[in-house]
């Protein structure tokens, strides 16, 4: 079944202690929809400028993502510049020039609107819903967001939760919605703010699901090098969300294994900068990989 | 089969953000040993001052520890007391009193000298060189450590390391013993130092196993709510070795399993100060958790 993701389609300067890539492809929606093109078709939502590189275009092309819902317009592409500290935990944005993305609404093509998953990718709450209100009944709805909007934005969030199926959001963005210090006590508190499926992204430590069947802890897939980890956090919802548009049967019974396929997706993203590593990952790569996680935890 | 614990028995004075507990019983052995006799039966090394109150005594007894290792002596016993910050995760010593600590010197009485499964627990090397230096050819030695000794009796703990057949420590510890900033490339340096076994201890995060079947994963119980996390290192160690001396059959095929039961136990020793809960506490207890842990982290 088809995913539709939307968010931002960006050009990514990135900055390691040990290298500096300019205007990389990135933005919440490259990484998630080019993740759940591995598994399921994909529409794309987003917006670019008249300098958007011809070979960026290709990329997703080689992906089959629909571009239908990709819009091309005069101005620059948001532009994101960000370093990494030497334990590549920490990042700081250095420059955010927002350009064709500052006037950004995501009017979704007919051919887009029944979309059965969907991924509110990274962007402004008042975005996610204006994509909401387009769609006809999707089968599951996740939404993404970051701590930008809950500084800047937290009404429009707080109205977008009820609306949604799954948020996904990483440890430190969950104690700052609910004020609280503990995760495991802070998901709950998520809950009563509407998603039926919590996801707390926990970057090298893994990742935590809560749903109506209790918990599940989630590895993420042990690394020993750590080229860029710029998009891992969407490749990662993005891989989970193609997964599970993949499989048939109850959304509840595939959620656990689609959050461990979008480890192994988001392990991949973390191996080199941008989407180098994803244009030479097959889907064999990421089952494989997937397995091995699933070894990792099993105690027989 | 018998589990022998040498380590610090304490007083320990500790301050969390909502309460304050002075002279607990504490330390490195008291906590390991008292965790691992829900398994097996334990021979307790350490050295206690003629202020050592009688209830402690008795709380040993109560879990059947043969004290016949435990040396008292005239002075006070030691002292520690600590502070945790709001979050749980980071502490800090206010105050250090060695007393009878300061001259200790582990002597084992003939009884222990044929011990089976050792457990060196966090002390100085030298004294976990001396311990080993009177056994009799044990089947499988596990030593714990902390970065106290990584600064000042580095040399001692790099000789200790290919003497023993398990290392114990946590992320930063090892990431301090090697230099390495990324834990999982941390693990094959701290092997080649002479471990066959490597566990490092992630917290709240889980804790990773390293030998020749490769890594294992292991979870750590999600609480929605820590009161103390003293000692849950040392009841972690001393959990999965008495689990470890209690099942027959091949360590390597047992390894995996003891892991998840020392997550178990050190769950439960976080939901209390100092040895409160595991006062309460039952085997058939950390049976069902540590169950649940396994269910935790299974896909299907």
């Amino acid at each position: 079944m088809n995913v539709l993701v939307v968010g931002s389609t960006a050009l990514d300067s990135i900055k390691t202690p040990l290298r500096e890539k300019p205007r990389l492809l990135g933005g919440s929606a490259s990484h998630a929809a080019v993740a759940a093109s591995f598994f399921a078709p994909v529409q794309l939502v987003g917006v670019v400028g008249d300098d958007f590189p011809r070979r960026y275009l290709n990329l997703f092309l080689k992906f089959k993502l629909n571009l239908e819902g990709l819009q091309r317009r005069p101005g620059k592409t948001f532009h994101w510049s960000g370093e990494y500290e030497i334990n590549m935990n920490n990042r700081r944005t250095l420059k955010t020039e927002l350009g064709v993305f500052e006037d950004f609404q995501p009017d979704l093509p007919e051919s887009y609107r029944r979309a059965p998953f969907v991924l509110l990718g990274n962007i402004a709450p008042k975005l996610q819903h204006h994509v909401l209100d387009q769609l006809r009944k999707p089968r599951f709805v996740l939404a993404d967001t970051m701590d930008l909007w809950l500084n800047i934005a937290k009404p429009d969030l707080l109205r977008l939760l009820p609306r949604v199926d799954a948020l996904v959001l990483n440890d430190s963005e969950a104690r700052q919605l609910t004020g609280l210090d503990n995760v495991i006590a802070a998901i709950p508190a998520i809950h009563r703010l509407g998603p039926r499926y919590v996801i707390v992204k926990k970057g090298e430590h893994g990742s935590i699901l809560s749903g109506p069947k209790g918990l599940f802890l989630a590895p993420a897939f042990p690394l020993a090098k750590v080229v860029d980890p710029t998009g891992a956090g969407d490749s990662f919802a993005g891989g989970l969300l193609g997964y599970l548009a993949s499989q048939p049967g109850p959304i509840e019974l595939n959620l656990r294994r689609a959050l461990v396929h979008g480890a192994a997706v988001a392990s991949y993203w973390c191996e080199d900068f941008g989407l180098a590593r994803a244009t030479k990952l097959t889907t064999a790569d990421i089952n494989r990989r997937t397995r091995d996680l699933m070894s990792l935890t099993r105690t027989t």
